[in-house]
């Protein structure tokens, strides 16, 4: 990954927004910045280039992983590590740092300011590191291309696995041994599989619960490649399928290819979210899709932008973000269909394999 | 879990640092409060009893899981919705409003500051609800004592996988499999399999580098149950093993054995550490122990006490800790040995099965 080409992007935002330097502490962005995949650590950048802290548990690792960035391995905190550089700095220019607002507690804020010199002024910074990582570049496309393509196999275990009488959390352990065997860091969230009247639940992780005889299995699932997310979720009917369960299947199936039609350069992500949610209008299911149409997915499995009503972030080429409407019929069952999307010069890729014709088993 | 007495004792808590209400935001302790097992969520607790926050994803999850307190869902995030709400009363007293700094973002303060009304004074709690938790009630022990055995048994398949050239993924996803098959909703923290060279990193992740034909393999693994944690490290040697290996694993056993004696009610969380610090220094291998002895264990993997140097903390029955010092010769090897303990009324009780002895494969 291009570390060196990021820092100088962000020393330049940094610039525009009469920031002296940014404060750089929510783990995801320390990646992105300086290749880092620990938990602890901070990295400050500025005109002086670019700092890292961390403590003694990751010296190696730091040496090993860190690109473009002067490493510093405190025995204290990042925050209390960062201070004391700060401090140690001679200089009388009062100096303005930018924190990450979205990420630092209020209590690591209150820390760092009783510890940097009075010349030193904390701001809050807008997340400048995100909007970088809004759009993605080669490296970062081909990271997730494998996560999407190791993930998308998943669901060809599951369609093995699921069966009345078996249990839920049954289903995740085969779908997961064989992401860990074809070399997943680690699922991108708790696998959901919720069946019968969990189905209806958008959040259903796998429980002990076991499949009906007759109902819904949404399946939504995704591995870390290489530090990268994938995202997808398919929904089976298990059983003999009464017409109602086609008929709601069928809308939530028009609803995420109207989602993925609205995808484009110019596009706003609320249009995208807005498209999906019109075709439910139609067949005045809108009320029973209780969550927004999607998200932006990177080294994050929920990163911005926000797929949701309203939302004004304009769609650029290089986004990826996933298009999931669904309907929950509560006391009944639900259906969630979701694929990945990048947004292209002329419109969108979808990146998951497309597969999404109503299945029994 | 008695939700009810919980709450009942926070309230307390609340009173004796002069606030009239608390804000909770961090996921644990809202689920360790009321029951709630979803991601976006708040609690605000005061002398109207407990008012739960989410939004419409959660609707019936909410409902079927939380208990003791009025549940709100809202269109907006939890801490509008929290704003709404207390906006909403009709009262001109002026009313102080703790949250919780360590967990609050920076942010999401600002946010609330600006929605509520001016009588409305907020200040940084201290960690009110962490206070509790560190003390485990007989359910949650109940429910850790199920999640270290299950937890423990995953070392049985590694010792099954642990061969020379198999990859440390393979292994992690061995016990990963065991472990959903036994029911574990998920793995507590991502699987540690670091061999060889990489048995050096403190917190080297299963990668895809395979098991090499003689050194060290550092297991370190649990599993959640029922919400809580386990955590286990056991580190074992392939091949024919030199005198220097097992001399260091031999004086990181007895570390840690010096730990766990040291465990007991009315000692300090520092006493621990400095008695497994205090081993190492006897054979000249505590400056290659780079963190700390342990760390509390619950509904979060780390969480309250600390057992590092100094930490004033007293033992206190109920407390449950790991104790897993380590010894990391950088370019050559590492071992690190970990158990979880109960501190009880006389001492402690060790959680974790036994089997410690210098294992070759």
């Amino acid at each position: 990954m291009n570390h060196a080409a990021r820092v100088q992007s962000l020393r330049k935002a940094i610039e525009q927004h009469k920031l002296d330097s940014l404060l750089i502490t929510h783990p995801p962005n320390v990646r992105y910045l300086c290749g880092f995949t620990g938990s602890t650590s901070a990295v400050l950048v500025g005109s002086f280039g670019s700092v890292f802290f961390s403590d003694g548990r990751y010296t190696r690792q730091a040496h090993d992983e860190v690109r473009g960035a002067k490493i510093i391995i405190a025995k204290k905190s990042p925050v209390s590590a960062v201070a004391e550089w700060l401090s140690s700095r001679k200089s009388r220019k009062s100096i303005t740092i930018g924190v990450e607002a979205d990420h630092l507690t209020v209590a690591s804020f209150r820390q760092l300011k009783e510890l940097v010199p009075k010349r030193l002024r904390l701001r809050h910074a807008p997340p400048l590191v995100e909007q970088s990582r809004l759009i993605k570049d080669a490296e970062e496309m081909e990271a997730i291309r494998a996560a999407v393509a190791t993930g998308s196999r998943l669901f060809d275990r599951a369609l093995e696995v699921i069966r009345p009488g078996v249990s839920e959390i049954e289903v995740a352990a085969e779908m997961e041994y064989a992401a860990r065997k074809a070399g997943a860091e680690a699922m991108s969230f708790e696998t959901i599989i919720a069946s019968g009247l969990r189905s209806a639940l958008p959040h259903g992780r796998a429980s002990s619960a076991r499949i009906p005889t007759s109902g819904f299995v949404v399946c939504d699932f995704g591995v870390i490649l290489r530090g990268y997310c994938s995202d997808r979720t398919r929904t089976v009917w298990v059983g003999s399928a009464p017409e109602m369960a086609r008929r709601v299947y069928s809308a939530a199936l028009e609803a995420q290819a109207a989602g993925v039609e609205a995808v484009r350069p110019g596009a706003t992500a609320g249009d995208v979210d807005f498209a999906s949610r019109r075709v439910l209008q139609k067949y005045k299911l809108a009320k029973y899709f209780t969550h927004s149409t999607g998200h932006g997915v990177g080294l994050e499995i929920h990163e911005a932008p926000r797929v949701a009503k309203g939302q004004q972030e304009i769609l650029r080429p290089g986004m990826v973000i996933t298009v999931e409407p669904g309907v929950y019929l509560p006391g009944q069952w639900g259906v969630r269909i979701e694929d990945m999307v990048v947004v292209t010069e002329t419109g969108c890729e979808v990146l998951t394999p497309t597969q999404k014709e109503f299945i029994v088993i």
